[in-house]
C-alpha cells in the first residue's frame, strides 16, 4: 500500500524521482478564499536548494515552482493545488556506475530488496531531492495558520551545540550560513563543515524548531496526538533519526515534582517541559522539539561494500553532496511543521458543532 | 476528525474511558486462517495490569479480555475482531474533587480546552488505561507475524541504565520487577522507584525494544516509512517524549565514515547504525529503538495549580498510582511495534503482483 | 484490506456475525457536546428488529444496544462512542446443515472462496443483522443534523408501485406495517406479501428516500460527491441491486431542455430533476433517491444447488426469513443517509477558514 | 475535507480546472514491474476526446499525457506515477459572460454556495474535462489487470435502446460514433443526436459496461462492497443519475424463486441476475451494470436563470458542447471500473497470509 501522502483534511501527496522529469504534489484540502503568497514558496524552496553557500554541496538545482490549479487570481478556490518543479541539472551520467553497487547507509539495497527495481539515478526516488515538493507544500500550509509563527534553525553540529535562549525570528536564522542562531557557536560549525568537507566527510547534527502562537486544542487523541504526528513528520524526512519533545530524554532522568508544569492563576505553566503539549493536544505554551539528524551517507572517502551479486566492491563517491545536511534541512522541517499544524487546525473545526 | 484508529491494512480502533462501562476496540483487517492463542492476549495484558508488584500502583484492576467476533472455532475468519474489556475497579468517588481542577502536566485542561467537557473520572478517555485495548490488539498482531521476535526492557530509570548486550527473550526481561535483564542495574532501578514511591514521587525511564527476524522490504516512503510509522506509535503512548532508531541522537556527533553501516560479502551490515531501517524500509538487521517516558504526573506531594475558574488551587494527588511507569510500559511498546509491523508486512504484500 | 468502516470524519467501523456473541461498533467523530436521546436509537432498531409484524420473519431478535464509551450524563464528549448489541436469540443449530452447502444467490459461496474460511451460522458476517449497528450509528448521526428531515418509505413492492405526493412523516409512514404511505396500495403490498410468505416465496421492492433541509454546500467533488457517497451507502445493504437520484434513469430519456432545473428569482428551482444536488454538492432543494432491493433469496421452495466438493444438493430453507425485506429496510436507508449526511456536514466546516 | 482521491491500495488523486495551465494526477499504489502500454493510455484519451466525431462537440481538445514519474525505463517502481495533461484550448474569453450567472443543472451555484469563490471559466473545477485524468489513470490501472476484460458502450439514447446479446469487444464498439454495438439502433441514436445538436437541445442515455474474467474474491464488505464501490465510482462521474447492476431495478418486481441463480455442479450459476457479485464479492461470472447519464445540460436554447444577485437573467450558451455525453463517457466508465477493479485486487492479497 502506498505510503506518498500525508495529512488527513490537508492531504499533501507527492511523486518524483531525483533525475525523473519533474517531482511534484497536490495539495488538497486547503479552504477555498486564501490569498497565497507564491514569493514565500519560492523563498523556503531557496533556503533549502543545494549550492546556496560555501558549507553546501557545489551541485546547483534551480528548484522553480510551477503552481498548476486551485488558485484564480491569486486565491485559493478549495480545489486541489497541483505543483511541479522540473528537474533541470539531471546529469544521468554521473550515476550510471551506481547501478549494481549498494551504497552503505542508502538506500539502494531496501529498494531493489522491496520492489525489485528501482531507478538508480541520484537514488531515484530515496534522494532527499524529494523534500523539495514538502517544502513547497509546507510553505503553503504556513499561510493557512497565521496564528502560528514556526522558526526552525540548527542547535548543533557534530559536539558543537549552540545555545539558544530567546527565539530567533528567520531571518535572524539566515545569518549565517549555517542556520545557528547562536554567532559564535555558528562560526565553529561551518569551520568544522568546511573541514570535514575538505576531508571528503560528513558530520550530523540536531535542528531544533520552535511554534508560538498555537491555541490550545490542536492534537488529535488517541493516535494522532499532536506529538505523535510531529514525530512520524519528522521522522520521514531523510537521514533523521530521532525525535523529541519539551524535556524529551532528559524526562527520563527527572522526577515528577521537578518536572510537572504547574498552572498559573495569570495563564499558562511556570515551567514548560510538556514542550506545549499535554495528552496529545496543543496547551497553546511554546511547542518545543528537537531532532537528530546522522551524518550524510554520501562521502568522499572509499568505503567497502557490495554489489547487486553480493560480491565485494570498493565505492568512491564521484556526486557532489552535502557535508552537513542540517542547515539545508531548516525550512524541511519548518515546512513539514506547517503540514502538521494546519491539518491539525482543520481537524479542530470539526470536534464541536 | 477523529484519530482513534491506527494503522492502514491493520487497522485498531479504540473506544472507551478509564471509569466508563468498559474500554474495546475492533481490529479490522486481521486475515482469514489464522490461529489465535488468547492465552498469550492475555498474558501480555497481564503484564501491563496495575498493582502486579511491589512497584507498581497498589490499585488492582481485572483486565479480562472479551472477543466478540471474527473469530471462529478459534481461528480467524478475515472479518473484523471486535472486544472488551470491561472495567470492573471503577471507584468513581475517588475522582469527584478532580471535577474542576486541572492537574499539572495532564490532560485535564487540554481536554477541556478542545472539547468543551470531559469525564473526568480518573482522566476518562486520557488515562493510561486506554493503553490496555492497545496490548490486547498488539498481542493478537503479533500472531500474524511469527518472523518478528520482539522484546522490549527498561533500559533506563532516572539516571540508572542498564547494559543490554545480547538480545534477552521476554522470560528474562521478567525476572525482575522493574523489567530490566540488567539484573544488577534492575535492583537499584526497583530501590529507586520504592524510595520515589514513599516520597510520593515518581520517576521517568526509557524502554529499549528491539526487533529480530523481520525481513527486508517493510516500510513505505516517502511518509509511511518504518522508523516514521515506530515514532508516532511510540509517542502516542501516554507520558512519552523522545523516540530515537539505531545510533539516535548520537548520531548528531557522528562523522559519516563512522557512521555508515558498510554492507558485509557475507550478508548483513558491518554495524547497525540505522537501526535495522535504510530509507524507510527494513534491511533485514535487527531493528532498535529507544523511547523515554517522562516521569508520572500523579504525585502524592502538593502541587500548585488551577481550577476551571483560573483561581489557584492547592492540589493532593488522592488516587493509587505508579511512581514510574516503564515496567509496566514493556508490553505497550511491544504492542504498538507488533500493530507497526504486522501493518506493514501486509503493506508488502501488495508492492509487487 | 478491511472494509469494515464508513465515513472520513465520522467514522463508523463495525464488528459482528449473527449468531456470534455481540454485533457492535465504535462511531468516532461524534462532535462533543451534543445531548443523545438513546430512545431514539432504541425506536428506530425497532423498526429495523425481525418479528415486530405478520409480514416479517417470525424469528425475533431482542435488540437492546447498550453504549459503552463517548457519553458523559448523556452528553458527546468527543471521544469515541463504543456500543455493543447482543446476540441472543442464537440458536445455532437451526444452521449447521448449511455448513457445507452454497446457498444460491447468498454470499456463502464467495465468502468462503474469497476468506478459505466462513462463519455458515446465519451467514455470519454476510447476514443482514449486521445492518442493525447501521442502525443504531445512524440513529445517533441523525442527532447531529437537526436541520436535515430524512424520511424513507417504501415506493414499490413487486409490481406495485405507490403514489407519495407530499413528503409524509415517519409516524405515517409507520400506519402501516409495509410502510408506504399510500394507504390503498399498502393494503395491496401486504395481500402480496402475506401470499408469497405462505408460498415461501419472497419478492423485492423499492425504497424512496427524501431529505429536506438540508443546505447548500454539502459534498466533496471530485469523487466523494454527495451523490457518489449516497450510492456507495445504499449498495453496500445487503441485497440492493439499483440506485438513481431526482430524475435517475428516467433522464436517460429526457432533452436537455426538459431536464434542465432553471433557478427562480425567488429562490430555488422550478423542477427538481437533479434531485437536490448538482455538481455532487447540495443546492438546497429536496433530496430524493430510490433504492432497488431484490427479494430474499432465503426461500422456502426447493432449489438445485452445490456443496463445497462442488456436488449437486437439493436445498430446503428451515429459517425463519422475511418474505420481502423493504419494510425493514425503511430505517437502514434512513441510516446510511444520515451517517452520509453528518459526514459531509462536517467535511464542510473546512472549507473556508 | 477533500474530495479529490479515489481508491485504497491503488490510489488516484487529481487536480486542474478546464482552464487552468494542466489537469493531471497521482496514481500511488501501482506494483512494481509492471510493463506500461503508454500508447494505450492515450488511445484511450483519444477515445474520451472532444471533437472526435461530428456527433460530439466541435470544440477540439488536444489530450496529451505526460508521464512525470514512477516509471524507469518503460516499467513500474513502484513509485508513485505523475502526470499531466496539459490544457492547450483554453480561450478563456468564451465563458467571461458566465462570471455572474448560474446555468441550470450545472455546479455554478453550488460551486459558489460551497466555497464562496469559483473558477467559472468552463466550469473550473466541475467541467467534466476532468474525467480526462480519470481515463488516463483508468488506462494504466486496467494493465494491473490482464485478468480482466472490461468492455463499455452504449444501451440506450433517450428511448432508443439497443440489444446486445453477445459482449462486444472495444473494436466492434468503436464502429459507429455513438459506440453502440447494435448497427441497426446505433444509426438511430446517431440521427436523434445530429437532430438535437441542430436543435441546440441534448439527450441523456444509457451505458452497459461488462467484466470478464474477474475470479472470484475481489470485495471487501460490509461497507467497501465491490457493488458498492462501483456505484460511487459511477455517480461521481459528472452527469450520472443512476446505477444498477445484474437484475437492477428490475429485480424488485421479481420473486426469490425466479431471481435466484442456481449454483450449476458445472460451474457457475444457472442465471446470473446477481450480475457478477454475491455479498459484496466477485462471484467469478460476469459483472454487469448499468449507468444512467442524464441529458447534458448545456443547450444552444434560451433558458430562465439568476444572476448571483439573484436576479432573472436569460441564458443562452455560446460554448461548443456534446449534444450527448454517453458516446466520450464509455473509455471513463471503462476507466472508473479498472480503477475499483485494480484496487480490490490488491486488497484481496492481504485477506489471507
Amino acid at each position: 500500500m502506498p505510503g506518498n501522502t500525508f495529512g488527513t483534511l490537508l492531504k499533501l501527496t507527492t511523486f518524483g524521482e531525483s533525475h525523473g522529469r519533474a517531482i511534484g504534489g497536490i495539495l488538497d484540502g486547503v479552504p477555498a478564499g486564501i490569498e497565497i503568497n507564491v514569493d514565500h514558496i519560492q523563498h523556503q524552496l531557496d533556503r533549502r536548494k543545494p549550492g546556496q553557500s560555501s558549507i553546501t554541496t557545489d551541485r546547483a538545482e534551480h528548484d522553480k515552482v510551477d503552481m498548476l490549479s486551485g488558485l484564480f487570481e491569486g486565491v485559493t478556490t478549495g480545489t486541489p493545488i497541483g505543483f511541479i518543479i522540473p528537474n533541470k541539472d539531471q546529469k544521468s551520467k554521473d550515476y550510471s556506475h551506481l547501478k549494481d553497487v549498494y551504497r552503505p547507509s542508502h538506500a539502494d539495497y531496501t529498494y531493489q530488496e522491496k520492489y525489485g527495481i528501482r531507478d538508480y539515478r541520484g537514488g531515484g526516488r530515496s534522494s532527499a531531492r524529494e523534500t523539495a515538493v514538502r517544502v513547497a507544500a509546507g510553505a503553503l500550509a504556513e499561510q493557512l495558520i497565521p496564528e502560528a509563527d514556526i522558526v526552525a534553525y540548527v542547535k548543533s553540529v557534530g559536539s558543537i551545540s549552540a545555545l539558544v535562549q530567546s527565539v530567533p525570528n528567520r531571518s535572524e536564522v539566515d545569518q549565517t550560513n549555517v542556520r545557528c542562531p547562536d554567532l559564535e557557536k555558528a562560526k565553529e560549525m561551518e569551520l568544522l563543515i568546511q573541514s570535514l568537507k575538505e576531508q571528503g566527510d560528513s558530520v550530523g547534527g540536531v535542528i531544533e524548531c520552535r511554534v508560538n502562537g498555537v491555541p490550545t486544542g490542536w492534537g488529535e487523541p488517541v493516535f494522532d496526538k499532536l506529538n505523535a504526528q510531529l514525530a512520524k513528520a519528522m521522522l520521514s524526512i531523510n537521514a533523521v533519526k530521532g525525535f523529541e519533545i519539551g524535556s524529551g530524554f532528559a524526562s527520563a532522568e527527572m522526577k515528577g515534582s521537578q518536572h510537572n508544569d504547574e498552572f498559573l492563576p495569570s495563564g499558562g505553566t511556570k515551567t514548560n517541559h510538556s514542550g506545549g503539549i499535554q495528552g496529545g493536544i496543543s496547551n497553546g505554551e511554546e511547542i518545543i522539539f528537537r531532532v537528530a539528524f546522522k551524518p550524510v551517507a554520501t562521502i568522499g572517502k572509499k568505503q567497502e561494500t557490495i554489489n547487486k551479486k553480493g560480491e565485494a566492491v570498493e565505492l568512491e563517491a564521484k556526486g557532489r553532496h552535502d557535508p552537513c545536511v542540517v542547515p539545508r534541512a531548516v525550512p524541511i522541517v519548518e515546512a513539514m511543521t506547517a503540514l502538521v499544524l494546519a491539518d491539525f487546525k482543520l481537524r479542530q473545526k470539526t470536534n464541536k458543532i
